[in-house]
């Protein structure tokens, strides 16, 4: 095993959970004899070329447990989307501070930074074992069952729809609720866990895999009303037409965009706002309300999963075991070996690394608005214990006296 | 006591615990040997008027307290303002139906009908019992210490911007969370209880019982991000300016209203998409993001303040006691008698019908955009147990070696 220091930095957004994977990092590397200092990098690749390091070794066990409940990342994240030129900072200043593990917990494109540094190591003979640890909410990584993360936005978005759903019901129109997911389904196929009775809402649910068409969804939205009285719909905010726009753009006067060129789809409720007004405008219906389910969804504290919770600790406990028995730089997935039971592997960095995950065609049903039994079957494990659940009165129906 | 039937109903928008003061109505009414059958109106006085009833007498207990911990109105809702010929339709109703307690589970224009009801009930010298039972998440009833509904409310949005401004630190920028409440700032204020270090957020705090001014509004959010290199603004959805016209009225190009005049001011995110591109455009800063709170907030399953819930079952058996015992119509209203707990009493319903509460001065901050530590105390016990909390890392800084 390399003698030397460990450094552990977070990426992009933030999850429920992801203190989870640090506060695993610390802890498993403080057990190692070889590791002599365990660092944090503040905001992510920004603090490490800017050398913005706090000493981890110096935390108390107590706290790093508080802080691993915590939501949100303890060390601060970035949006940077480092270049080779940015990765061979971040390889200078981890050589200067003789790092000998890095750790690099986010989503795809920090699984593509922790590549390219690897090889930049590797290009300099240097020994600097790399690993990438999973986090998203989007559940977009590649060879991952799924990953930390998503299985406790999925229960905010489940939850959330089933509350909507009986607000809907107690005061009937139409209600449309956007999730975060830019090219995976997976978050706002989550709405659909929350039904219970035949009728319950989302009626629809409109997902990035799939061709959205104005046309249609009001079509759709049409016919829920006309059957139900009442209208509930989920949709991705990376919906998006046939050339693959965003509908979400194509109203937007200024396309904002960020670091990796991807255009600001969260952060507004401009879709919502879009589709609510094209449906009283089209079906002339007037209790028509749009939430953008927003930042709560990725941050909410108190509605996490416990499953999530452990994996998260899990996947990072066993990111220092293969970088320090293994002495080899990669990207832990998660794979499902039961139900439910998982374990976790490592593989080459360039198996996961820039690559996007979607939502496979077995999960999402024939009509395209729905999700499949394979899919609620794939997602209820991940959701946790202590699911909140819904009853609802009896009809014993009194005979009118006067009509 | 009157021999003969309780008719219970539930008005206006739905809350977290509603459903307590429903089966709270009718196991207590079921307990009194005068009562014969116990019926729920479907969509509040809508349901009335249309004789669409259900016998409750025939739900299992069971089903009832699991219908209690189920949020919004399990016997559905409505908007309808009954003027005094709706009145006069829900009298007749009644009479045919031989009800002698009317129970009428509802926020301000909810006390009101069930103050006409009463007087034409008076009038025509018919034995009817007409009680009033506050719920409300804009906690807005007056002569209350605060209503059902709006601590489990408070609950939700004080972990909404809790984890919002994790989110805002660890990914700084502007964040801007618009809450419920069209002339009372109780539900916005209770984004300053989820403050715990001196640097976190909500910075400022807008509320409906102070004017709204952009050019200081654009001030104070330049002087936090100054300050603290982010900054996150709680608003509520009431701000108005000077005229007491609401902000986010005045860019809509339709303005909707509801039965009652009210202009549509929730189901939109309009005000906040024009706070973020007004501090967008006149601080020229980027990362400014808006989530508008929107239905989730009141309807939101699995956080809900268990004080609230117990005080929502409460203040619904205590209106049956009263009903049946005193033989009086009235409102019942929740006095706190120690910290913390709280006693109910019987008040006449034109003392409560149709009136609006807002937030003392004690409790708004000299500086209008903050909350006193009165408003603290008053809240924290409401929220009830088990309310998550946030840790931080210490700063345990490492020398920079390169810069």
């Amino acid at each position: 095993m390399l003698e030397g220091k460990v450094l552990v930095a977070q990426g992009g957004g933030p999850t429920a959970v992801i203190n989870q994977s640090l506060v695993g990092t610390v802890l498993e590397s403080r057990k190692f004899r070889n590791v002599s200092l365990v660092y944090g990098a503040l905001h992510g690749v920004r603090g490490i070329i800017n050398e913005d390091f706090v000493d981890l070794t110096q935390e108390t066990t107590h706290n790093l447990e508080m802080v691993g409940e915590t939501p949100s990342s303890a060390l601060g994240s970035c949006r940077d989307k480092p270049d080779l030129k940015y990765c061979q900072e971040i390889f200078k200043v981890l050589r200067a501070h003789e790092i000998r593990y890095f750790f690099y917990i986010g989503g795809n494109d920090s699984s593509d930074t922790t590549r390219i540094v690897a090889e930049e190591a590797q290009k300099a003979d240097h020994p600097l074992v790399c690993v990438h640890i999973p986090k998203t909410i989007d559940n977009d990584v590649v060879l991952n069952d799924h990953t930390p993360g998503f299985p406790s936005a999925a229960r905010f978005v489940t939850q959330a729809f089933l509350g909507a759903n009986l607000d809907n019901r107690s005061l009937p129109g139409v209600y449309i609720g956007v999730v975060m997911g830019r090219h995976a389904g997976f978050l706002t196929a989550a709405a659909a866990l929350g039904k219970k009775f035949p009728d319950d809402g989302p009626h629809m649910i409109y997902l990035p895999e799939r061709t959205f068409r104005l046309e249609n969804f009001i079509a759709d939205v049409k016919s829920a009303y006309d059957r139900f009285g009442r209208c509930v719909v989920a949709v991705s905010e990376g919906i998006h037409d046939e050339a693959g726009v965003p509908i979400a753009t194509q109203l937007a006067k200024q396309v904002e965009r960020d670091a990796h060129g991807n255009v600001q789809l969260s952060g507004s409720g401009a879709l919502a706002e879009l589709l609510c007004s094209e449906v009283k405008e089209k079906l002339g219906l007037s209790r028509v309300r749009g939430d953008t389910l927003g930042y709560l969804q990725r941050s909410f504290i108190g509605c996490v999963s416990d499953i999530d919770q452990r994996e998260a600790r899990e996947v990072a406990e066993k990111a220092v075991q293969f970088a320090m028995w293994g002495e080899t730089s990669g990207s832990v997935i998660i794979e499902r070996t039961g139900y439910y039971s998982v374990d976790y592997r490592l593989v080459p960095l360039a198996a996961v690394a820039g690559k996007t995950r979607t939502m496979p065609d077995e999960f999402i049903s024939a009509s395209g608005t729905d999700v499949t039994d394979a899919y609620r079957l794939y997602l209820r494990p991940l959701l946790g214990k202590s699911m909140p659940d819904q009853y609802r009165l009896r009809r014993n129906t009194v005979a009118k006296i006067l009509t």
